[in-house]
């Protein structure tokens, strides 16, 4: 998905958060906005938001001198969901069809902002959320593939989601499925790392490997000109891609290989681009 | 009120939405942004937001060559208000108290984005805004300040919105104020000006005035600095100041006189500077 001039403001709001998680310091956060403002009019519309958002970040992160301005945001998200973890498996457990409440509840966790919520606002948000259901069409579909499907790579998104993802690789597993789970090199807004899969234990269920070459930058969703060469071999060869998230939505919109894509819609051009409303759990498969 | 940092990424957005107006040529969207950009980094912050706002809105018409890229949507408003016009004076006439409805449905004007509705959701916003009230003490200081006073000058804001004023300042001559309307000397955003109060028939019933010298830009808010010599004149010497809107809010907040502001918070820093909630009826007297 290419970058959309409405995305500018949404950079600089963005840049302007991320800087007063870094620092206190208003004189900071106002070099940030002027040094982000400089670097955007020079932007190329041909780039995807992950692309120019790698740059911003690089920014802010330069600026405020903090190698990662979303720790305590990234740690709270992780607590919380963690939290949740024991209630997500019983809904697993005690569903009607365990895998499909899996794929659910991976989309669901795209939705909570777990940093900014208290435990009892979880927990609604969860309830009212597993109450929305998934396209149908779609499921069979991901049901298929998963049926022909022995390998399988799990791109995630961010931290406190991977505990949700954790539940559907569980699922994915007790069906003899081997996964990969795909994380970010480096630090980049609140995208979980391989510290933070190894928090969630997922490393110990599956192999993790790093989506991005990681000597520079990481992007906050995977595009193939940044990818590891690790990762765009398990691209080629898994029989099934899982993708979570805007992100890595809107850096593999356009490639050239099936990939099902779990989020939920926050932004009106990832929705007008999936042709889906903003909310919604979404499970499309790109062809 | 001075200019904050999240007002930047608002400026960007707004200066997005008014290119569009201006012009369907995505080139100089881009061109707006960018120069737009350019010209926040070395933004002061001493400056009230409508002081930026009208840099702002200056090099959007320089690029796009508009004069007035909201014409049409300020037409649309204007015709839509017109409309309801009978509606509001029944609203009026059939409350037990008129003055108070009167009061109500000026403030209510300012929320409902005429621009951008239809005739039927227009009439739901206006039911349903109805049902809202405002501070009794508010509105007990306003009346007490009215029964006090022979003239007052009424501070105009959004086109569509001033057929509410209509409302309220007729009420107002029922009661042998002399009221004075103000206006803004040249288009800016979806502002009224001269033109707008002639067509909901403003000048029949009070004499108009431009808030600022008109030489140059107007700013969407009454700003001292720039406000015409005749404005300054009846500021001082008002018995009454009746002021609309957000933009003369974030203008003349910080002035040394007696001001009512009749507004609804739409932006999350006015709301916390006016210690109200957004999407409230506000009726404020500044001390």
């Amino acid at each position: 998905m290419k970058t959309y001039l409405e995305c500018i403001p949404c950079f600089i709001k963005q840049s302007l958060e991320a800087a007063r998680m870094a620092t206190d310091d208003e004189g900071i956060h106002g070099d940030v906005l002027k040094e982000v403002m400089t670097h955007l009019t020079s932007l190329s519309f041909t780039h995807s938001p992950p692309e120019v958002s790698k740059d911003v970040h690089g920014i802010i992160r330069t600026i405020t001198k903090s190698k990662d301005p979303y720790k305590k945001v990234k740690d709270t998200s992780n607590t919380m969901a963690k939290e949740q973890y024991p209630h997500l498996r019983k809904l697993v457990e005690e569903a009607d069809d365990p895998l499909r409440m899996a794929v659910k509840l991976a989309i669901v966790g795209n939705v909570i902002d777990f940093g900014t919520s208290n435990r009892f606002h979880v927990e609604d948000m969860l309830d009212h959320a597993v109450k929305k259901d998934i396209d149908n069409e779609s499921y069979q579909q991901f049901n298929k593939s998963l049926c022909d499907a022995k390998t399988i790579l799990y791109l995630a998104d961010n931290t406190g989601e991977i505990f949700f993802d954790k539940v559907l690789i569980t699922e994915l597993l007790k069906l003899g499925k081997e996964v990969t789970y795909v994380v970010r090199a480096n630090p980049i807004i609140n995208d979980a790392t391989r510290e933070d899969a190894r928090f969630a234990g997922i490393d110990a269920l599956v192999p993790v490997i790093d989506g991005d070459a990681g000597q520079q930058q990481s992007a906050p969703g995977v595009v193939l000109q940044y990818a590891s060469q690790q990762f765009l071999d398990f691209f080629e060869s898994s029989d099934m891609v899982i993708s979570k998230g805007q992100g890595n939505y809107e850096g593999l919109s356009n490639v050239d290989r099936d990939v099902f894509f779990l989020l939920v819609v926050k932004c009106p051009l990832v929705a007008q681009d999936i042709n889906d409303g903003i909310g919604k759990l979404i499970l499309k498969v790109k062809k």
